[in-house]
């Protein structure tokens, strides 16, 4: 079994992905998570609270989360996105069943109480951010679905031990539900080739990581790309072996990553 | 195992249902399935693409639901309301799943090519409209979830032959989740406290309608009354024997409802 995991930008081709995840599944069986991050801020800009964005001390930028952003995220993520994304899987005879983190409390998180923001040379501490960190899996629920044949379709926001509804890092995300499947390869569809030494430059392609020297990459990554370097980072500490990245806008995306057309780590 | 059906009005009060389930479900299993009527036209309006109903030749309303009012239903049934509900009844205890009838094509519905909309003294024709009819439900997702004590919690849409997202009649859906599912009684909670002869005057509650008689009282129904009527007419037809309505804003709404605190129909 491997974990796909597809982006949320504007641009990734879901006929493409549905079309290979139903030949993917002649082999092999598999777990979804997607993102939506472009749909939801466009969204949150049409209802006139756009989304911000958090630069944390350390250079992690996240998406700053109050009741009202919440909202926006329960419509737009399990709502909008996943339906879209099961109905297309289905018209390729794939029977996906789409579940957000809260559904039987999949992804069981902690709320992080504060958070911090760099503001200009001042550090801001925000309470009102409903965000927080993946801890546990409801493996019963995808084994149950598994072993029917179906295929979870799963996206955040998770629920907190205080029945919250949290927004939470989908790269992080996946790693713990990595360690708790026992999953050992993870393959990343987003919007370029793979990891650019230059991210201006789609030629200039890392092919392949040793994952004992990932930190060595991270000075490549932009903008939420280091969010994968770290979620990679995480993959490998909970037994990940292999992880793909590669382009979610080409046709047979997960085929072509497989033979190597893409980054890969291991 | 019984269904209870919640309407979807903005003074439903959850945590009374929530609370309410629970005790219920000490004894019994259950499948909910609820509305997002009101809360879906406020976003609509928010998004600058109001609700438009549709009154049909026949008297009966329904909602104009073209490409983009599918994707305002997406955002609010299955997103927005579907997870709320399931937040809320997790914090009561209850492992709750929310889907939506494009989940395992949970909903497999006939899209209506046609509706007729009368407008004055016209009768019009709309096209663009993707409403359908459920016509098969997946048991056997409904079963696994049943079996492993997890609670469905199921909206529309629904999926077509044609993997389109088709909105759908809850009270038609409810019927045919009943016969398939070979369930004998209904309860369906809404914002009054049952069938009223004088819909302004809470006094005037019908205490009890006799199934056989069912159509004498259709001349009470008001709106989207109407259609639970009719939905009830095609329960009894698909082999249920009762059907409770009663008031979705008092506390334990459930258990005074069996216990005769609302309109049952039998």
């Amino acid at each position: 079994m491997k974990i796909l995991k597809v982006g949320g930008g504007s641009s990734i081709n879901w006929d493409f992905v549905g079309e290979d995840v139903a030949r993917f599944l002649k082999n092999e069986q598999l777990i979804i998570v997607h993102g939506a991050g472009a749909i939801r801020d466009e969204i949150a800009t049409q209802l006139n609270t756009p989304s911000r964005t958090i630069i944390s001390p350390s250079g992690y930028s996240s998406t700053y989360t109050d009741k009202k952003a919440i909202e926006i995220f329960l419509m737009v993520y399990p709502g909008l996105m996943n339906k879209q994304i099961v109905a297309k899987l289905q018209s390729y005879g794939v029977n996906a069943v789409g579940l957000s983190g809260i559904d039987g409390r999949l992804w069981q998180a902690k709320r992080k109480k504060e958070i911090l923001s760099q503001e200009g040379s001042k550090i801001k501490v925000i309470k009102d951010s409903f965000t927080g960190k993946v801890e546990k899996i409801n493996t019963d629920l995808l084994k149950l679905l598994l072993g029917a044949q179906y295929l979870p379709v799963l996206c955040p926001p998770a629920i907190s031990e205080e029945y919250e509804i949290v927004n939470t890092d989908n790269d992080t995300a996946t790693a713990v539900l990595a360690k708790e499947m026992k999953c050992k390869e993870i393959i990343i569809l987003f919007e370029a080739p793979g990891l650019l030494k230059n991210y201006k430059d789609e030629s200039t392609m890392i092919k392949h990581i040793p994952k004992e020297k990932i930190d060595d990459y991270l000075p490549y990554a932009q903008g939420r790309m280091k969010k994968k370097v770290l979620g990679a980072k995480k993959a490998f500490e909970n037994g990940v072996t292999k992880i793909y990245w590669g382009d979610g806008r080409i046709a047979q995306p997960i085929t072509r990553l497989l033979k190597g057309e893409g980054t890969i780590i291991s």
